[in-house]
């Protein structure tokens, strides 16, 4: 089964769109919490209201190699709870480097895994991606418009063809051709852009939807019924700091799986599921 | 002293603006060589015609937690050889995010290092590695234009405020402010693109531009001449393949620095140093 079918099962049978984001700040840990345990503590606490799992490579990068070793093992951990997982890493660069990247991070131990991709260098700066992630049944998921304060900057500028977010969503729509079910190229919509999540839905009909942006940085589960096709399918909300960090005390894993079904529970009201 | 003042007095002491890239490739290593060997040998035989030296993170990130080990290695290995080192990353997030990745490649161990930065995502979230290579001493290539065949894509796209690529461009001079001399944030402007060198560089008069393309992708030394200012200065000539992989036997190392020769001479030549 592919990433977005494997999604779509656990979405369905979990009754969830949640998508857990893991931005480990070993700061932020109680005392004596390392950053395997807490990551690990937080993913099997969250396990049941999660349809997918997203680490945030900066921030095991930033750990050095203990934090990329700590990566692989979150990573072989979401396989063995069968959470699909979201590599955050929005790399992008030229046919032969994007070709390593694929390798690291859609090949080999995380074939079948999702990652997200960067568009400002061209379409065929994506391409390796896409083979890698076609081959080894995974997905990508194409930076569209992004939830941060200035991601207008770049992204709402006027072109012939529609804003660049706009264009930039026709080619994800493009590298999904046509046909029925969702296609192995997602796109990032920022969860803090309730106005335009109807607008990219209908752009991209076959892309499944990445909504970043709920809780620290304000988006609201309330305001993204727009984003979803019937019966709750097509888009995940990922949210980072407000459920791995929904307590900084002892409590953090029992506070992280609250603060995931309180997410969940708000997604589904809001969009009826 | 900053990077951009370390790379200059280099570029002047030695008469080079070659920036030897390092993008390891195992499969091409002869029998026995490892990715460290391969790695430093290359970087020693090279040094006297180097100004620079451009690791790309993808290919030490394919090879796993060994690859970045390497990476670590060789970034310590430039530090010793007093070779300032570009790290060819091309990372962008947002503003948590982004000061995540600029912990790990510009401050602490790699403080005073240069890094490339994409700029989809908005000025907003460049801001942090702008902080750090401050503070640091290091510096930022952003993207502009890049070398790759579909660069135009996005990046020719015609805006009310120019092309994408010069509305980028823009940011970048605003980052650096008015004043002598080069700020800390530079631009990478593909080799592949003399035509519009000259463009990008009057666009940019304090940015130091990162020239990538030149040899396996196509660009001529010959052609690169309006991208650097009197006494050539304010650019570097990035090489990859063409210089680390110059021959795929035992004799990699004296190819590499032969052609690091060759390609600084050819350099000199067609700016008249």
């Amino acid at each position: 089964m592919s990433f977005v079918d494997r999604l779509h099962e656990r979405m369905a049978r979990l009754n969830t769109r949640l998508c857990v984001g893991l931005d480990p700040r070993p700061e932020w840990h109680p005392a004596g919490v390392d950053l395997w345990t807490h990551c690990s503590s937080v993913l099997e606490a969250c396990a049941e209201y999660a349809c997918a799992v997203k680490p945030q490579v900066a921030f095991f990068e930033a750990q050095g190699l203990a934090g990329m070793e700590t990566l692989h093992r979150v990573l072989q951990l979401a396989k063995a709870l069968e959470i699909p997982a979201i590599i955050d890493a929005k790399r992008g660069d030229i046919g032969s480097t994007a070709e390593a990247y694929a390798n690291a991070w859609l090949r080999g131990e995380n074939g079948g895994s999702a990652l997200t991709v960067a568009p400002y260098m061209g379409r065929d700066t994506i391409q390796p991606f896409l083979d890698a992630a076609k081959e080894e049944g995974g997905a990508l998921f194409c930076l569209v418009k992004t939830s941060n304060p200035g991601a207008g900057d770049l992204q709402d500028l006027p072109t012939p063809e529609g804003t660049v977010a706009q264009w930039v969503a026709g080619w994800t729509r493009a590298f999904n051709g046509e046909g029925e079910g969702y296609g192995p190229v997602g796109a990032v919509v920022g969860a803090t852009r309730p106005s335009e999540l109807a607008l990219f839905r209908s752009l991209m009909p076959r892309s499944v939807l990445l909504l970043p942006g709920v809780g620290a940085q304000g988006g609201k589960p309330a305001d993204l019924a727009p984003a979803f096709h019937e019966g709750g399918r097509g888009a995940v909300v990922a949210a980072s700091r407000a459920v791995e960090y929904a307590s900084r005390g002892q409590d953090y894993a029992e506070a992280a799986a609250r603060s995931a079904r309180d997410l969940r529970d708000a997604i589904n009201a809001a969009i009826g599921c």
